[in-house]
């Protein structure tokens, strides 16, 4: 429970009305009551009257009726204040009787791993890491300090992950890479023998999978964030603070330059490069071995820039009138034809 | 074990052969076997003559060799009369020793959970539900009655679920949504405190995923149906009795309307209003902040009216034609222009 | 550890240089050290002098300083090389104490299962084969000699798996297949009573999901290769040595004939036959009911022969110079008017 005053004074803004009221959550502008905190971004200021919250976070305007607290991003005021307000909470520290931790395993003494995680051989969980229940953390494999593993996340042997990184349920990491050579008759597996390399503030979406090098390692960098049920595949190396949306999948080897947004659904071939601050809108298809350069948006299937895109779609949707300009040129040249014949 | 003519007066159908035949199990119509019950829809009556099945339902046509009951809908007919025929076997009621259920969960003394599913603080498993190992139901979560959460399931705190819902293996309901706003230099998470609602006879496929909303609630209404694979963004709302093709993506605070179909592999951006009933086939995308009619099949990305790809497919297809076209209606006007200036 | 000489005779190679090193593993071109084997393909050659490596699988060349071996296919000579000096590691065998097995289950007393890992009824896991913590196994199912079953994996009742196949982690065979019949106002199940049979030498990726059939089967053949966050509908059959990129989906009864290559995010419509060989480019798209022939690289949505698709994508581009030459032919053709009628 925090008063407004100390909320203005934590996220740096000016408070305009009750600094003594207390806070004790965070709710949405529609649907936060008393107590609560919410924000407001400029095209829902109208929204603003009707909102039950003690307390909104705004860019700008005077409210007289309201407290306020004036900030230059509500959003990322808001985002910092709530997990100031109610940090996510987490089991206690300590290894759950019915989980399993090899012998020459490290978990540290302030770290939580629930029931039936294992925990194997040579592997090591950090100072307050939390292992939920039902996960697999491999042979060797390295979590650092402050992660948080959600239910039954399988991570192979041989990965290593950061500080402060969210894994959710189902991810799975280390899986191995998909490499075969036909020898005529049917598919030789290629040993895939490299590791994964996660960074520290990093979050991996539901069901997610990285897959382990073949040789070398596959890496994803400080705080890269992945959503839910993409693919990353072996070798690939995803620079910091890129941000890659649903369901994406990134073929083997390709390399995703830092501080590059990544839409949903895009499919990138193997071996591209996609340069620092690269921009790939929801749905594109990047084919194997193109560079993308950062700055520009690129969309569409082969993507290109997003401008070249929707002037070819003009183009392509002007086709049924060009077609009838063309038919009528074509009368005309024939009555010129004609009137010369006569 | 039915007789065929329980099994005509249990589908409302009009039986025309043995009625005194055993039916014991359902099969195809190319391998079914005596004592099994097939179907046989029109376009594949030629088949029905070689069928090994005792009894087939049929919507039409004069079979004096074979046992038939004839319905208006043979696959519904079929649907129904399998599920009497053979029910889903279920585990016996009860806790296995190795799951754990804490002090404060309430399982109902009907309900069946499975050996390592853990049952957190303040959850309740309703009346004749099957939670089966090796699931997870986080704090203050609830499943209705007559549910059943097939093994490795997760679902994180705070989630509801209705009754009758089918849950299957590697579902995760509630992960973090993903919500991030840069400050310049990083993307700080936005706290994702709302909550997942689901609701009655829905099912959710093997691996898909349902975030939980940033504030209030992300809710898949009443019947709903998702295919394995999908993705389902933070605060979208699903209307009843919609259903989504595998692999499909919804993104965040999307509304899709009650009894839309929507295929496989369709991305759906942000902010998106899918009317009632609307169609969109495999494949397509919606840009975010659109809006879908119903009644009406959409494909494509930027999704259209099927009638209007279509169209513009063909303008696309006749190109080579229009540029030879062209070509040639230049080379005609040359001519004249060289006739005029002889 | 193996000597160079030794590696030479396996691969059936040529041996140039020191035939008596000793090699202990294998490494990248780029990054192996001594006494570790790599390979370069013919497009990677330059870097050969650059490697630490202490011999080097290559096609072609003269390297008096460097000790190599000459075979026909590096990679292909690496991938069995890399296997043979490194197999993986594989856990003792026996039951462990936290594993569940029914009584009239079936385990071969070489197999080894892992802790939380269920082996239902009637289920039968065969010699050698490794099941990982955490498994479900289903009543019924069968698992064959040499298979490998990593954590979290579910498979279903009734599912048959060949033998020396590997199922990675969090995958799902046999869940229920995507069935409902609209009955006017809401989706009526179909039972999904048939089976799921996985073929020998098969390998499927991480979170990749397989469907039970309505009836009979859904099959895939010996040797096919399966990537991650695939999706295989129900009564689908995948022929032979066919390989699929990750996050493909193949919906309800589509064959793919024997050697297909399917790229990655390729999405198939029911009832589709793609037929021996055919080759299936990244991001395509296959409408319900079509065929695909083999030996022609399908490309797009709706996908077509690639070399189609490259000539309708250069006619596309063509358009704005198109328009342009429209418009200055239909200014001669005015000008001839212009001319014709003074």
């Amino acid at each position: 429970m925090k008063t407004v005053r100390e909320i203005a004074e934590f996220v740096g803004g000016t408070l305009k009305g009750d600094a003594d009221q207390h806070i004790h959550g965070v709710g949405s502008l529609d649907h936060a009551g008393p107590g609560e905190l919410t924000y407001a971004e400029s095209t829902y200021l109208d929204r603003l009257a009707a909102t039950g919250a003690s307390c909104v976070l705004v860019a700008e305007g005077e409210y007289p009726d309201r407290t306020v607290i004036l900030v230059d991003n509500p959003r990322l005021a808001f985002a910092r204040a709530a997990q100031w307000l109610a940090p996510a909470p987490s089991p206690a520290a300590g290894i759950h009787p019915e989980a399993l931790v090899q012998r020459d395993a490290v978990v540290a003494p302030d770290a939580a791993v629930g029931a039936w995680t294992l925990i194997e051989h040579g592997a090591h969980v950090g100072r307050r890491t939390v292992v939920y229940p039902g996960c697999y953390v491999g042979a060797g494999s390295r979590i650092g300090d402050d992660c948080v593993v959600f239910p039954r996340a399988v991570i192979y042997p041989g990965v290593t992950v950061g500080d402060r990184t969210v894994i959710h349920a189902g991810v799975v990491l280390g899986a191995d890479g998909f490499g075969f050579v036909p020898d005529g008759s049917r598919h030789v597996k290629v040993p895939q023998s490299g590791s994964v390399e996660i960074g520290s503030d990093v979050e991996i979406g539901a069901n997610s999978c990285v897959d382990r090098a073949a040789l070398d390692a596959t890496s994803v960098g400080d705080g890269v964030k992945i959503d839910n049920l993409c693919q990353v595949g072996h070798n690939v190396r995803i620079g910091a603070h890129a941000i890659i949306s649903a369901q994406t999948g990134v073929a083997g080897s390709t390399q995703i330059g830092g501080g590059s947004t990544i839409g949903g659904q895009v499919g990138i071939g193997d071996h591209c490069r996609i340069e620092e601050g690269a921009i790939i809108g929801s749905g594109g298809g990047i084919p194997s071995r193109k560079r993308i350069p950062g700055g520009v948006v690129y969309w569409g299937t082969p993507a290109r820039p997003l401008s070249d895109v929707k002037l070819q779609q003009a183009h392509v949707a002007r086709l049924p009138k060009m077609a009838e300009e063309l038919k009528q040129l074509r009368a005309e040249v024939q009555a010129l034809k004609d009137r010369l014949s006569d």
